[in-house]
């Protein structure tokens, strides 16, 4: 017989009724009827309960492990009487009479329990990672994302894109955050950087020739910790096509994304409907960028109604240029006590509140708008505005004046409120958007030009199009939102060195600095360049949404806690002084 | 149609003829056959040959075109002649006549030509790579590379592993190599460090009840460059199993490798029948713990012969302790123009030389001895040694002698270099070996016991094994031989923590320094670990075997150069004062 097992403890049946056999685990639970031993056998697979009583020689020792032992156990399969078989399990028909054991691995006293899920600090939970990722909802989210990234990998593989690896120390390649840097003791004074996304090797292997590249690909950046954020490495799904357009990257992706959340959304609905919203229609008509689509409430410009009306505020509000007043529908709010405490919402928001009207049946039994704004602007106003929300008895909106960009966010999250609080924000399903239209540029707040998300991007009207104002040039980039998270991002890049070059011009660079930080990437686009695109996918959101996780922390194997630390290994640490010596390095006291 | 293909450059076929196509790629070559031009137009799938006369209106265009640009070109399908069909190729059958072109992505003067595979410096190479990586033979190694890997996962599935990623950013894990060093800017002064390999990551998962892990894992090690090692990271297939003994990694291991052996071979013989070879006997058999069994010549102890014979140097030699005499049988070889060959070769080896005997046919038709070893001996001596090694006539054998240590390199490259001059060893085929048995322990120069390989293993005999003499213990730990290369080192592990204690305290290690340097894997050891063990196969030099390469970098995307520059990206490079500052680090000026 195998020195460990003959069988997992997922594996015995009715069918080994009678047989001898050996199982290894760990003790789950120990439970003594009065002179029976019962422990729940634990492994990867599952749970066998086996039994010894007084009568078996190895009930001495038995008597002696406790939760967490590593044990193994050589026995004969019982039938459970019909009352105690338990169907929930695939052992639950039989139990192991042990007659022989050995401690494989004993265990101290436990700093948290494995067995019943209790809640436990984090910091007790990093610190003994081993243990917690020993309890069943963990297991179950690993084993999760495992799968769901082999199914990624299958179903590029299918799409035709082929996977490459690309360098871990590497250049710098400043994009946005901050480089985890890795001293060169070979070249002491010089630094590696760890890179935040593969993005210019990616390209380089579309300019090298390779058609469909895609890769799990581990990213590095040392940005402030978040709970939604690893503070250090991540992962994404990044790929990158040539010859293609935006719809072909979308008609690649759809299926592989699709297909995920319908493989492993535990029978959540996947809408295979994702429409393309602009930008600028996103923020105008959910507040938002990812906008959350499972809720059906999309607000609308309604600033006309108000224009010269007698609402003060708004009429007033509207002769300042680049302002506008917005509705939020509220399909079946229609009460003053729910309008009253979403506006009480928007002053947590820190916004002086919200208008609202709200239709309700007068005591005549016709409707009759309500509402302090309904009594300023006057019932003719009133109404074109209820025909233009489409809303009736029983319902209300809200409203929200000023400038766009200063609203927005708050609308949008008002918007969410809304939706939650009167539950037309539908559960259990999942559905996307693709966000085109992206501003190429924007003003920052003293007025200079720049990139408004990601400079590799390809202008919309290229060359022609950066001749002219830059605040109304689009780019070719789009983001995928998922019930209200950013999934995706990508672009069509810009492939040709002339409009990248004038690209950055108008963001404030100079050619020399786009040598200088883009060198290795223009040069190659200098040597024949493929028109080509792509976008990268958090593997971490997908999983987190997958397995309805708030915390990135709960679908990694080993996550650092929110400082950065690693408590189960002990990093940072100080380093040797040799160490230092070797790479010419000194730390610079405090001061 | 499509922006950029109607299809790709290896899809058209004699079916197409008389289509409106369109397709993209670069320009591999441009011949101009007096008023007719034609292209090999280029795309990662294949190549397809288009042409042009005065009479078509992209003819102009197309004169202008020089090799490597991207362009689109529009045309019609046309059947070639009879005798211009190129059976070689997927779209030999057909041309496409263009009637529009586009420049997609011109091309300066290249500094390496794509087309004809000429050799260059690999300065050049790597400097253009995405030049470089156009060249037929690097695309079809990246494609072999993808696939292998690709094929290893699925194939790690098959037999029941889950694939886990493990942290990138972690804590230095002492194993022999230098650390790569990451600076933490959250705790200036302190460092984190990249995983030479994820082994305590590895054997903490199957503490945490995972059962049969694997990774296709970077690894991390700052040595300095060699050229069938990467100076700075690199890829292993890394596993790991619960509850197995060294068979059961065995019978786990063989499908995966032999199967990839067999499906990415290119049709050279995979050898089924993988031996156990004591770690000693390969030494002894072959002077190396990776031998290369494709060559029959097995090396043998004849000490016994040569004591108290009239070769007075081996004779004296052998009174000292710790001497033997060692033959290596040459089939085939006996001519004194060869022996004297070797002679030779070991003299370069640094060897004073290496004695030999050959058998002949003598002036009278019977067999004779001939060399001076023979003439030293006598005949009854040399006869014994012949029926021992079991040659004939037309054969050869050589001795070197002495302390087995300080030889047993040397003759295993004399046979090696026997083999192959001799034509003994196969060729187109794949050997494999397990190498078992490895001692646990060693004396170092000074006479100190050292730890001989990987601590980590269990000893073979477990505690008790250790209470005595310790350069005398083996370790559960083995190495997979191929044809002279190590493909796969691994082990059981030991688990339990009093002998780790031990063994290291054998080494010289206090408790302490246990604690410090693998503290969290012995704290998990302590709350009920199972036996486990596994291995690591490096992917780089797998795919070197099968793409038959001596080069890693002929088989990695984005190597570093020998010095662990990135010529194309600028790596290493001086980092940003702010960033120094951010880290609170300062380089030490040379002296």
């Amino acid at each position: 017989m195998h020195a460990y097992r003959s069988h997992t403890c997922a594996a015995l049946n009715a069918t080994h009724v009678g047989q001898e056999i050996r199982l290894s685990g760990w003790v789950h639970r120990v439970r003594d009827h009065g002179g029976v031993l019962f422990i729940d056998l634990r492994d990867h697979y599952g749970i066998t309960q086996v039994l010894a009583d007084s009568d078996s020689p190895a009930f001495a020792d038995l008597e002696k492990v406790r939760a967490e032992y590593v044990i193994r156990v050589d026995g004969r399969v019982k039938a459970r009487d019909a009352a105690l078989v338990n169907p929930k399990i695939p052992t639950g028909e039989i139990e192991v009479y042990v007659t022989a054991m050995e401690v494989l691995g004993p265990a101290e006293e436990l700093p948290m329990p494995v067995f019943g899920e209790v809640d436990y600090p984090e910091e007790t939970r990093l610190t003994y990672r081993f243990l917690d990722l020993r309890r069943e909802k963990l297991h179950r989210n690993m084993m999760l994302r495992s799968n769901v990234v082999r199914s990624i990998r299958n179903r590029m593989w299918d799409q035709g894109f082929t996977e490459f690896q690309t360098p871990i120390i590497t250049a710098s390649s400043p994009e946005g955050a901050r480089d985890f840097l890795v001293p060169s003791r070979l070249h002491p004074g010089k630094f590696y950087a760890l890179p935040q996304a593969p993005q210019q090797f990616k390209q380089l292997i579309q300019v090298a020739g390779f058609d469909r590249y895609f890769q799990i690909a581990p990213c590095f950046r040392d940005e402030d910790p978040r709970a939604d954020r690893s503070p250090t490495d991540f992962y994404q799904l990044d790929l990158e096509m040539s010859f293609v357009t935006q719809e072909d990257v979308f008609a690649a992706v759809q299926p592989v994304i699709q297909g995920i959340f319908e493989e492993f959304g535990g029978g959540r609905r996947v809408d295979a409907d994702w429409p393309l919203i602009a930008y600028k229609d996103a923020l105008k008509w959910y507040g938002s960028d990812k906008p959350d689509l499972r809720n059906p409430i999309r607000m609308q410009e309604v600033s006309e109604h108000f224009r010269g009306s007698g609402f003060a505020i708004f009429a007033k509000l509207l002769e300042n240029e680049g302002t506008e007043i917005r509705a939020i529908p509220a399909p079946t709010g229609g009460s003053r006590k729910f309008c009253d405490r979403m506006n009480a919402f928007a002053q947590q928001q820190g916004l002086p509140g919200m208008g609202y009207i709200f239709w309700r049946k007068a005591e005549d039994g016709t409707m009759e708008a309500a509402g302090p704004l309904a009594k300023n602007i006057g019932p003719e106003r009133t109404e074109a505005i209820r025909q233009q929300l489409e809303l009736g008895e029983g319902d209300a909106a809200f409203f929200l004046g000023g400038k766009p960009e200063v609203f927005e966010a708050v609308a949008g999250r008002a918007r969410n409120e809304i939706g939650r609080e009167l539950k037309l924000t539908e559960e259990g399903c999942f559905k996307f958007a693709w966000i085109v239209d992206f501003p190429m540029f924007e003003k920052d707040d003293e007025g200079k030009i720049d990139f408004s998300h990601n400079p590799f991007s390809m202008p919309q009207g290229g060359m022609e199009a950066l001749s002219g104002d830059p605040l109304k040039v689009h780019a070719w980039q789009y983001d995928l939102a998922c019930n209200g998270y950013e999934l995706i991002s990508g672009g069509i890049r810009n492939h040709k060195p002339e409009i990248m070059y004038r690209a950055f011009e108008i963001a404030g660079y100079p050619n020399s600095e786009v040598d200088k930080r883009f060198g290795g990437m223009v040069k190659a686009f200098k040597y024949g360049a493929p028109p080509h695109g792509g976008c990268a996918a958090g593997i971490d959101r997908i999983v987190m949404l997958l397995a309805d996780e708030a915390n990135i922390r709960e679908v990694i194997m080993f996550p650092m806690n929110q400082r950065a630390e690693d408590l189960l290994m002990g990093a940072p640490s100080e380093p040797l002084n040799e160490q230092l010596r070797e790479l010419r390095l000194r730390v610079v006291p405090k001061d």
